[in-house]
Parts: structure tokens; sequence; C-alpha cells
């Protein structure tokens, strides 16, 4: 259909020549609501106003999602640059706090709790469009409603149990505030020729971090979405954030600190970016 | 203020008596939502109509929360059954689905992934009322809505790595759907005269499985609200289940089965019954 944007001023589409959001004359004020009743009548919507896209705050495609499935260790290269070698055949997963999620261009914040191993993670992900319940592979993209780029920001102090007194705990380590930024479009699924083979890149500062094609997913798409609607039910508006490849910053000795730009950029979604406070 | 319950019809109250819902006039159709605007509204609403609960269906106080924190290991009597050793001082806290969230009364499902190893946890859950980010405890319970119970129903196989080719996940071993009972009401803080110190119980087909009062939790709910808000900012209608105590089936060699009755009772709030499908 169409590359969506969840706004200040409420649901617009990014016009073709990527300058313009044009907003859509719909209720539904962000494209997480919009997904509860389908996304036809956006397709139909009329155009209320027009406005260069410099000049709206950009909010994540779905600001608070019901669930957050996030898949770790999801590229072999990543399990190799990590040293994993635990010989699970289904996908590893966890959930991120719906209250991290944050939009393109908004600040990533260090918590108190652990502000000195805070690492970026450049994903795909996908966006639920109708509930979910035990499906099959080869029915599970009818599930999906697109897109968008997933910035799976990550204590990895606090993962991998550095804090003293505290287990490693991967869950409060990925749902810090401002830890999900999300964005900067939901590209609908129609938009890619092949939803199985996109480019990702991750740039810190402008230096190359991270340059992978989602075909080299231990598990794609259709089988995460399968695999966790076994799990739970999905529901509309949720989000899976399918893992990273590798390149993250604290196998290269790198964390992020104030002021540092991380870029992510998926073929045919666009590119998010957030700087750090 | 009161109890309160979300229903098919509407936002309740429970009259003294036990046995009649007086239904609010207001707008907001489960508590949850009327968590977003303040419980102030339902303190001064008029009754609309009043119904023997037996006639009316319960949903979850919260059908479905923003974010349901649950601590693990919470009581030093349940940590020596379970033989868990380790040192962490903080609490160890996971999240759970929140389409796994179902009412008092609601059937308990086994999951198809995993229905061998299905057990039951009692636990006193609490509900914020207002946003809270990096509080103190000294002004923790002024960010609590009240108190409600929850089973956190776990499949003990999927959270302790016993499915082949999986790896250990409690975090899905306690999100199936079903999997987290909630209720039957919402007790507003100011109905407990020492809300830190109240007896829970568990039967199972009737007989007593779980007894200990919250005075024995590892870390008392004032600890908990502050350290979670340290960890995510907490939202109107997140649920804090505070962990369970010694006495859960597994350790017992008993796994819920088609039929199996859980009643969970806190002092002062009621009992939370499920059957299971």
């Amino acid at each position: 259909m169409t590359r969506l944007v969840s706004t200040v001023k409420g649901i617009g589409r990014l016009e073709d020549d990527g300058e313009t959001i044009a907003f859509l004359d719909v209720a539904p004020t962000d494209l997480g609501m919009a997904l509860q009743g389908g996304l036809g009548a956006l397709a139909k919507a009329a155009v209320r106003d027009r406005m260069p896209t410099t000049q709206v705050q950009l909010l994540a495609p779905v600001p608070r999602p019901s669930k957050i499935w996030a898949v770790g260790y999801a590229y072999a290269d990543h399990r190799a640059e990590v040293e994993y070698n635990a010989v699970a055949q289904e996908p590893v997963v966890f959930l991120k706090a719906p209250s991290s999620v944050i939009g393109a261009g908004e600040r990533i914040r260090f918590p108190r709790a652990a502000p000195d191993e805070v690492d970026y993670e450049g994903e795909l992900a996908v966006v639920i469009g109708r509930r979910a319940t035990d499906v099959t592979e080869a029915e599970a993209y009818t599930f999906v409603a697109g897109f968008t780029i997933v910035n799976d920001v990550s204590a990895r102090d606090v993962q991998k149990g550095r804090i003293p007194g505290r287990a490693a705990d991967v869950t409060a380590a990925k749902s810090f505030d401002t830890f999900t930024p999300m964005g900067p479009a939901l590209v609908t699924l129609d938009e890619f020729t092949d939803p199985d083979d996109l480019r990702l890149r991750t740039w810190v500062d402008g230096e190359l971090r991270q340059d992978a094609r989602t075909s080299q997913l231990i598990h794609p798409v259709p089988a995460l979405v399968s695999y966790l609607s076994r799990q739970t039910t999905l529901e509309p508006g949720d989000v899976i954030s399918t893992g990273t490849p590798a390149g993250v910053g604290h196998k290269q000795g790198l964390f992020l600190r104030p002021g540092t730009e991380v870029r992510i950029e998926i073929e045919g979604i666009g590119a998010l970016v957030n700087i750090c406070a």
C-alpha cells in the first residue's frame, strides 16, 4: 500500500518525493490504534493536509505496542561474535517493555541504573496486522501489516550480570525508557519485491558498523511469526524485532556516549536516526 | 476507596454484601482505561444499575495492562523449595505478555506447545495508579492504585529448558494465552490496615497448597515499585505481580490437569478462582 507514519499531528503517508507528509483524514491518531480496526480505512482515506517532513515530529509507527517480542542470536555472524554456542533450534525470544519505545529523531537516554555500557542493535521489525494464533509459516505473512526498523538498545552490564547484586537480566537491559527507537515509517508488505532479502546497515557517528542482509536470518520472518503465534496470540500493532547481525558495539570496544548518532538503514524502509542525550 | 471490578457490562463496585455489583455511570469501559485518567472520577460516580455478582461475567480488573512485571524467587521458603542459591540482592524480574490475561472464572487452557507441566503460582499483584519514574520507597505507595490477585501460571518444561531444541525461557513459559488469571477486584489501597502483611492462600481442588503472609516478601511492595520505576517508567494500569511463596505444584509432583480448580485467596481482596479447560 504505502509508507505510513504516526506523528504528533496524526497519521500520515510519506509521499514519493520523500520530503512531504500527506495527513490522512481518519479518526485514529496513531497507527497502533488504526491497526486495531484494520489498515483498510487508511488505503481509502482522503488527504486533509500536506506538510514537509522536516516540520513534523514523528512518533514511532506504533507508539505503544501491546507486545514487543525480540529475538536474540538471530544471525550466524552475530552468534559467532558473541560466542553463542547453545544448540537451541527454536528462536531465542524475550519481551521488551512498551514504555521503552521512542520515535525517529528522539533522544536515547542513559539510565541512571546502568549508564556505562549502552549499545545499539540494528534490526528489521515486523508489525502485526491481524490477530494470529497458531498460524503456519505458509500463512504467516497474511497476518503482517508491514515492516519498520528497531534499534534494540541494550545495557550490556545489566544483560550480562555485571552490575553488583543483580542477576543477568536481558529484559530489564533492553527495557529502559528510550531503549526501543522505532521508525521512521511502517512500510506495508506489498511495497517489497522480496521481503525476505533486505540490506540492513548501521552507522555510528558516520562509521559503518553493521552490514547484512535479512536473508541471513536463522529464522526468517514467516518462521518467527509462526513460532511466536504458538507462544502467545499476536495482536494488531504487536511488534517482532527480528534480531541483529554482527557488528554490535561492545564486541568492538565501543559503547554509546552523549552525542553519539546511530543510523540504521534498511532497504525499502528508510533510515532510523537517533542521537544520544 | 472501594473494591472495583471490570466487567462485560462496564466498571462496577462490589457492594458490602459481597453479592451485588453497583455499576458506575462513567465513560471508560474497564479499569485499565479509567486509570489513564485517574481513579478520582470513579469515587464520585453515580450508580446507574445494580446486579447480583452471579449474573455478571468479570473481566480482569485491568484486561490489557501495558506492562506486567513479575518477580521470581520472591519468598525465602520458595527459594528453598526450588533450591535457588544465587546471591542477587536486587529483585529478579521478568515481563509477562498482556495477551495472557484472563478474568476470575475464565478457563486456563493448556498450550499445544507445552501442555504437560502447567503449574500455578498464587501472588499479590500491585496495580499502578500514576506514572512513576525513579521513585523512592518512601513515596512508592502514592503511585499505587491498589491490589489484586494474580495466578502466575507457568509451563515448567519451557521455563526450565526441558523442551527439546528450546533454551530455558521464563518469558514464554509464563506468557501463553490464559496464563495470567487476574482478579476478582481491584481493591484500593486505603482499604488495607496494613498493606504489607496480608495472608495469601492457594487451594488446588480444595487442598491447601500455599499459606503465607506478604510480610515475608524479600522485597516488600514499596521496594518493588521503587526498583521497577528505576528500570522503566511505570504507567497507570501497569501490574506488578510480586512473586509466589512455597507450595508450588511441581515441587509436590503436581501439575494442573483438565478440570483442576485453582483458588487463590488474599486477605482483604477476595478469591480468584479458575478451572482448567
